[in-house]
Order: C-alpha cells, then structure tokens, then sequence
C-alpha cells in the first residue's frame, strides 16, 4: 500500500471530460499497479464512462462533485467561490495529504492559481513554474517557467534551472542536464536586463550544468534539455511553435490536396511523415508540471485524449518514486545553510 | 532625376558577398528605372562581378572602400574603428543626403548600431525599431520592434504601433492595417507589467486601428498586421518561427528520403508543396527596415540571395515614393501640440 502513488484525476477539465480522462487514467491503471485514481467530478457521468470497461476496482474510487471551473472564469474568483469543483476539491485532497498529485485538463489559470493557493510551495520557492516538456529533434527538453509568473527576477529563475535540473534527471532520467538561457544571442553580454544579470548567476551556480545563452531560433533542435526563461519569454516561444507548427501542417495537407497527383503523393509519403511527425507530439509526454509546489500538480492540455492523460500519470509516477520533492528540498536546506 | 531613388548597397556583407548582392541590386535596377545604386565595398571585387552583365550605367555606381566588418565584432567598437568600412562609407552617404538609403546583409548589431549613431533618429522618436515582414497565412504581417532596443517601455510600443502601421499602409498597400500588442492571452487584464500598461496606451491611440492582444499561436495565421512587443520578445517570435519551420521542413524531406515508396510520393507532391511554401519564404518581402531613422536602414539576412536584395530594393522604392518618414514626421508633429 504504501508504494502506491495516489493521483487525483479531474474528471471534469478539458474539451474531452469526462470520456477521455477517465480512459487515459483507467489506462495507466491497468499498465502500472503502483497508481491509485481519484477522480473527482459528477459521480454519475464518471460511473456511465466505466461502465463495461475493465479496471483494477481497489485501484479507482470516485469524489463525488457538484460544480465546475470553467475555462475563461477569472481564475481567482472561481477557486474562491466553487468551493466544491473537481478542481478545489482535487486540490485540496494533495493539500490534505490524501493524494500525492493532482491532474487536470481544466482552465490553467484556475490550476495555476488553485495549485499555488491550496497545495502551496515549499518553503523556500520563490515562485513555482510552469515546465512543460517540449519535442524537440534530440527528443524532449524542458520549458521553464512557461507561463506561471510572469516578470520574475534573476533569483527566480536561478532556482528554475536547479528544480529543472532535478526534474529532467530524475523524472527523463538525463544524467547531467545542460542548461539554457533563452536569449537573443549567444554572447554573455547579451539580452534584457533581465537576461544580463541572470548570465553570471546561473554561471557561478554549483548545481546545474550551464552551457550559457541558447538562441530561440536553436530550441526545436534540442541545444539544450533544461531552457531557462521568464513565464512571459516562456509562453511566447511554446504558443509560437504550436502556431508555426500547425500551420505548416495544415499548408501541407491542404498541397497535398491541391491536384490528383499531389493526392497520390501524399499517400505514398503518408506513413514515414506520420512516424517523423509522432516525434514532435506532445502528448508522447504528457502534461506539463507546476513544480515547486508541496505535492505535484499536473496541467494537460485543454484538447488532451486518453494518451496524454495515461501519459501524464506515468510521469508522476516516474515523479514520486524519484522523490523529486525530497531533492528539491534538500538542495533548498543545503542554499539555506 | 530628383525622381530617382538613391540606395546604397553594401557589397561586402553577408553569407555570399559580393556576388549576390552586387546581383539582387543590378536586377532592381534593371526592373525599376527610378532605382539609383552606390554600391560600397572593393571596387575591384564588384566590377568583376559587374562584368558581362548587362545594367544601366549611369544609374549604377560604385564607392570603393577598404574595410569590411566582420559578424561577430563588437559593433560599437567596430562602428568606430573602421571609418572606410563599406557599412560606415553607406550609412554616412545617408547621412551627408547623398543617399536616400542604405542596405546590407552585414552584422545586425553593426546595422543597428551604425544606423542610430550615424544616420541618426529622426527628432521625436524615442526609439528605431527593426521591422521585417513575417510570411503568414494571410500574406505578410509586421513585427516591430524585432531585436533592436531591448527594455523598452509603454510610451515607446505606442510609437512602433504608429509607425508599423504607417509603413504597412504606405509601402504594403493596406487601408487599416490591424495593430495587435503580443501577449500571453487575449483578455485586456492579461500579461506582464509593460502589456498591462500598454494596452490602454494602444487603445486611446487615435492613429492606429488596435485589435487588443494577440497570442503567439496566432502570429503565423496572420491575426494582425502589425504586431506590437518589445525587442527580447520580438526576436523570440521571430527566431522560434525560423527555427521550428527549419526543423520540420527537415524532418520532412528526411521522412521522405527513407523509403522507395516514400521517395516517389516526395517527387510527386514536391512541385505543390513548393507551391505552397513559397508563401512562408520571407525573401519574397525582402530585409526588415530599422525605422524612425532620418534616411532608411534596411537589414537583410546573412543569408540573403539576389532575390531578397532586388525585394529590398523594391521595398525601399515604395517608401520613398510614399514619403513614409514625412508621414511619421506629420505624426510626430501633431502629437507635439
């Protein structure tokens, strides 16, 4: 019992609820036997989505809810006033201890605000990040802070690189992450004032492995695993290469649709572009974590299907059982001393 | 001949200099006989490559100079070290009024650099953004400012809203170019401290059609026309899109190497997927201008082939003949009463 990794589900987030989370969950379930789920959201909706499906009974219960954060509620409001959402009620089961991570679909203002304000940081987090992993040509590196706090000061983002460190190391298994310093060139001196000032403290920091600045135009191509960056910065390069990266897609398609000849074509090079492009899904990975925080909550995409879900979990449990918290922790006690 | 544009070309700089640009240059003014070039750089190296080609002599001209600036020097040190440099000879042309404008694909930071201390901003103008145009779905959008003044505050996006879209108007043809301030979501409230005060700046702004905030992911899909952020982002959103389109097309034309069966749909497909990507190759649009100067400033890539140089070349045209710094200078005037 005690190796079990108890992870609370929002049945109720995301453009998919409650179908696809409750299959991908159900899906890690069954692969691992170490995942306990709890979904919370309305009983009834996730009961009629197990029904016939074949599931490890001791494994999943449900939390019966009644409301629901919507997405383009302002987040602090909604976390305040829907007491008894699948999201404040998921949350709060991680502040109580009765679960070890919460994941949701749901609005990623409500879980970040919700996540900072229920579960809250460890003592000594400045400030806790967003830190998606993002596809890249060498495999997956890791975006942080990509959204959670904007206008962050150096010292923030100092920690940023060491929790990163730990995540890609414990969780992606890395055996010594590079470093990143998203900027606008690769010299030193270069960059905001932000980026100048961040450059000799990263440099002199112990606990990480710094390579120096990283050019936006070099993170498709993996220079490095761990990116350093302001939530803002952060948000502006993931938004860019989901656009850029989408809208080439379509292009394609439709070219490839354009004439009779194109249209054979297309299928003809169908499967290996198919097997190029399963490189750059995301939801290979799953869902992106808040870290930082005193138990771990996960925010998926809103269009997230039942693999980025299952996903997601498997990253959480790769999460607990490297005890990533206990390092952060140390390495806090250990800048404490 | 006061009709007559005079741009000075810089045949030393970039990736594949003299040739290309000395080629790109001579084929504008082979197209456009309102185009007057002052080639700069090795007098010998360029009349080689004027040799056997066929161009009106008395609307080409060469200014031999003896220095070259290197990519990578310092560019304030390079600037002033190197007087009889092929940049610092054109940027003074400017200058002195013996050109209207200057072009090169040389070190960024030196065009920058060399453009503001030598060619000077035009008085009213807190700050010269750099500007090029982004191929989008909807044909091309400015971004501005993209790399040239880090750090700037609310009073200066105002400035880059107005003259993007002045330019946008003058040389691209558009009524009412949508003005969009980049930011990390839609709603008025949202983003770091500069978005938050600037926006209502935007909105009180008579003399720009304002959109209100434009995510990333929607930058590629041509949401505004002129897209407003500061120069560490800009550049952020720039170089992403460079690097994400680099690594996908790569993966691609990787994907379709790996099988026969792959090969002969890449052969078929391949005359309209060129068709369509022709549409994202930013050489179509020619360099980004540094604006807010006294004569123009135009940057092309490192990388720049004949192709994006005659572009510019016809880009630099449309301004001139549009009187755009008179119409900034207008604006600049009446916000003054």
């Amino acid at each position: 019992m005690s190796d079990r990794v108890r992870i609370v589900v929002d049945a109720m987030g995301g453009d998919f609820a409650p179908a696809e989370p409750v299959r991908g969950a159900v899906e890690a379930a069954n692969e691992e036997e170490r995942i306990e789920v709890i979904f919370t959201g309305d009983e009834t909706a996730i009961r009629k989505e197990l029904e016939g499906v074949q599931y490890p009974k001791e494994r999943v219960r449900i939390v019966g809810t009644t409301e629901v954060i919507e997405t383009g509620e302002p987040p602090v409001k909604a976390i305040q006033s829907k007491k008894n959402s699948s999201l404040v009620v998921g949350l709060q089961l991680v502040h109580k201890g009765e679960a070890d991570a919460f994941v949701s679909s749901g609005s990623t203002g409500a879980v970040l605000v919700g996540g900072q304000a229920i579960v809250k940081k460890i003592r000594g987090i400045q400030r806790a990040p967003l830190a998606p992993l993002i596809p890249t040509q060498k495999g997956a590196s890791l975006l942080i802070d990509c959204g959670a706090s904007v206008d962050a000061r150096p010292q923030h983002l100092v920690q940023y690189a060491v929790i990163g460190s730990i995540y890609m190391k414990e969780v992606m298994g890395l055996d010594r992450p590079r470093v990143g310093l998203i900027n606008i060139g690769a010299e030193e001196e270069k960059g905001n004032a932000l980026c100048k000032e961040t450059y000799p403290l990263l440099k002199e920091c112990k606990d990480i492995y710094f390579i120096g600045n990283v050019e936006a135009r070099d993170v498709p191509a993996g220079a490095a695993d761990v990116y350093v960056t302001e939530a803002f910065v952060g948000n502006i390069v993931i938004k860019t290469f989901e656009g850029v990266g989408g809208v080439l897609l379509s292009e394609m398609k439709s070219a490839m649709m354009s004439s009779a000849r194109s249209k054979i074509g297309g299928l003809l090079v169908k499967p290996a572009l198919k097997e190029t492009l399963k490189k750059f899904d995301s939801s290979n990975y799953g869902g992106a974590p808040l870290l930082g925080l005193k138990g771990l909550v996960m925010k998926t995409h809103g269009s997230s299907k039942a693999k980025e879900f299952k996903n997601t979990l498997l990253q959480v449990l790769q999460f607990q059982e490297h005890d990533v918290n206990g390092k952060i922790r140390e390495f806090l006690e250990k800048a404490d001393d």
